[in-house]
């Protein structure tokens, strides 16, 4: 099969430079080396996330430490707030590991908004708050920011945030957002290979987690951060992962974040024009996402056609997600992605549906 | 720092080929390319594993899949038998996770009998048993076929074995054994970077599972094989490491498996005599590992200078673990290390400790 360039919403294409990263020859995890590099990534994630609070590096999908959240941080109940597939995921897991919980929902393609939060939390029933900021498979963002604003006010409540698609292409400033763990996978908008997840954990989540029963060990933030303070982590971790992670902070800091962010937001105004001038933008108007464009298929083009055209160019986008399929595909512009990158693909779409 | 060999219990050394392979470009993991690749290790691994099971990948360390066994499988009781840092860490795992369970200890250095383990199950209080083949903290591979024969004759009991260190350097034949779970990290005696579990799981354990309550999600067995059967895992998974590991298949099969297994046996005896002639064996006579020799400092060496010593040279071994700090040095010889690579090992060894 032809090697396909990926226009999809994780994993994304992977720079020459962080592939060979990834063949860097191998160290132990308990000697010296690895808490080398352990303690280099430590201060750069912490300026990626705008935060004083430790990043703990968590060898999983980033769906692990939305496991590892509510286990940790749930004593009393969680307010799911539900948007789409990635979001009710975390519902279910929420039960899944037997705590209580009540989805916030909205249809798919909407935002939760502040309000909305406002009035479940008022009711005084939740210690444990769960948004997923980016929703991946609707390609809406909600307004993080004014949310965080509402949850603040509730002390007891732990602020958890997926920033799975969004962490490394929009500002999130933790520690002025008062999020209590914001955590995201490196296969999105930090453009590594999969297999690592990071997540900031505030001091208050910390407290907490030492008073919840049966958290388990894998995903223990009180294990995490034990090891973290060592520079080592409590099991084996994706060694080859952390050092692509630890060139790849560098070329953003060369990059320099807010240049960073600001191609991010060109590439998706770029993006809805090109989408909004052929189709339609699937989100609710004003809550896009700034990493990948959620497609209404108002033409109703077959989208297998599409995928074949784009294969035989050597690009791949991604269909809807679930019941998305067909009504909506995604276009995704994250990571390492360049304007003119952008370009080309919209170009040979035009070819192909324009 | 001068690049070291490693020769040390996991991470080990990674042939250049692997490390190369874990640079190939990203694919999407719910695209055809995945599926393929997921479609060609799984065969290879059932042979591996001499099982008609299904064998899942789990993107995580192997203590990952050690908390998901117990998690999936204990309804009753578990019997964790301990013998060393990472079988006691297992019984650990199962009371974080809320499980009722009780030890079968032995002191550090000696193995598991079949007629211990027949004295407790026998009690008929378990519904399953957690068993570290080879422990990687002591050096003692317990004695996995005669054990197994013990298990076998009460079938309620899950028979959980984490063969982390010697699956892939010993013949492990899952099937024939009985074994219901059996689990592997990959930067063992697989030759792979860290971030990678196997495990094949049995019907039985995965009829077990649907009755088990709290399973929850990232680690649970259900979902593992609803995915598997697609050619895909739940979460986004470890590409890199499955494109290397399909790769370090192929060099197996093409070494030959038996010749594997007595390319590690030849090491092992090799690596024994040389210790029985200048220190001793730590482990329990009849009883030492395959995969890496564990040292009884009986002359009091100073490891700091030796570990020094061989850093000069481009080359570590372990310390002991944990409280056989010093008392005790491993020396690992699994993987893709050549017995060549191990007398250079023992030559230098000489000329530092002779």
């Amino acid at each position: 099969m032809q090697r396909k360039k990926l226009f999809i919403p994780g994993p994304v294409e992977v720079s020459p430079e962080i592939l060979q990263a990834m063949a860097t020859p191998m160290i132990g995890h308990r000697g010296l080396e690895y808490s080398a590099l352990h303690g280099a990534v430590k201060p750069k994630l912490k300026k990626l996330l705008y935060t004083e609070n430790p990043v703990f590096l968590s060898t999983s999908s980033a769906t692990g430490v939305m496991e590892g959240a509510v286990r940790n941080l749930c004593a009393k109940r969680v307010l799911s707030c539900t948007c789409g597939a990635f979001s009710e995921r975390w519902h279910e897991i929420a039960l899944a590991n037997g705590k209580e919980a009540d989805p916030l929902s909205v249809e798919w393609g909407r935002a939760i908004k502040p309000e909305m939060v406002e009035e479940r939390l008022a009711t005084g029933r939740y210690d444990c708050l769960t948004l997923v900021h980016n929703e991946t498979s609707t390609g809406v963002m909600s307004p993080l920011a004014a949310i965080a604003e509402v949850v603040r006010r509730y002390p007891e409540v732990m602020f958890v945030v997926d920033t799975v698609s969004s962490l490394a292409a929009v500002k999130i400033e933790v520690d002025r957002l008062g999020i209590d763990v914001c955590l995201a996978g490196v296969q999105k908008a930090f453009g590594l290979p999969p297999g690592l997840a990071v997540c900031s954990v505030s001091k208050r989540a910390l407290e907490r987690a030492a008073t919840v029963k049966n958290r388990g060990y894998y995903f223990d933030f009180i294990e995490f951060k034990e090891y973290d303070d060592k520079n080592q982590t409590p099991c084996t971790p994706a060694i080859s992962q952390i050092f692509a992670l630890n060139t790849q902070l560098e070329r953003m800091f060369k990059e320099g974040l807010e240049a960073r962010f600001e191609r991010h937001l060109a590439m998706a105004k770029r993006c809805r024009a090109w989408a909004s001038a052929h189709f339609g933008l699937f989100p609710e108007s004003g809550y896009e996402s700034v990493t990948l464009t959620a497609v209404s298929n108002t033409r109703n083009v077959d989208m297998k056609h599409v995928e074949a055209e784009l294969a035989k160019r050597g690009k791949e986008i991604s269909n809807g997600y679930g019941k998305l399929k067909n009504k909506t595909f995604r276009i995704a512009h994250m990571a390492d992605c360049a304007p003119a990158e952008l370009e080309g693909l919209l170009r040979e779409l035009d070819e192909i549906v324009g």
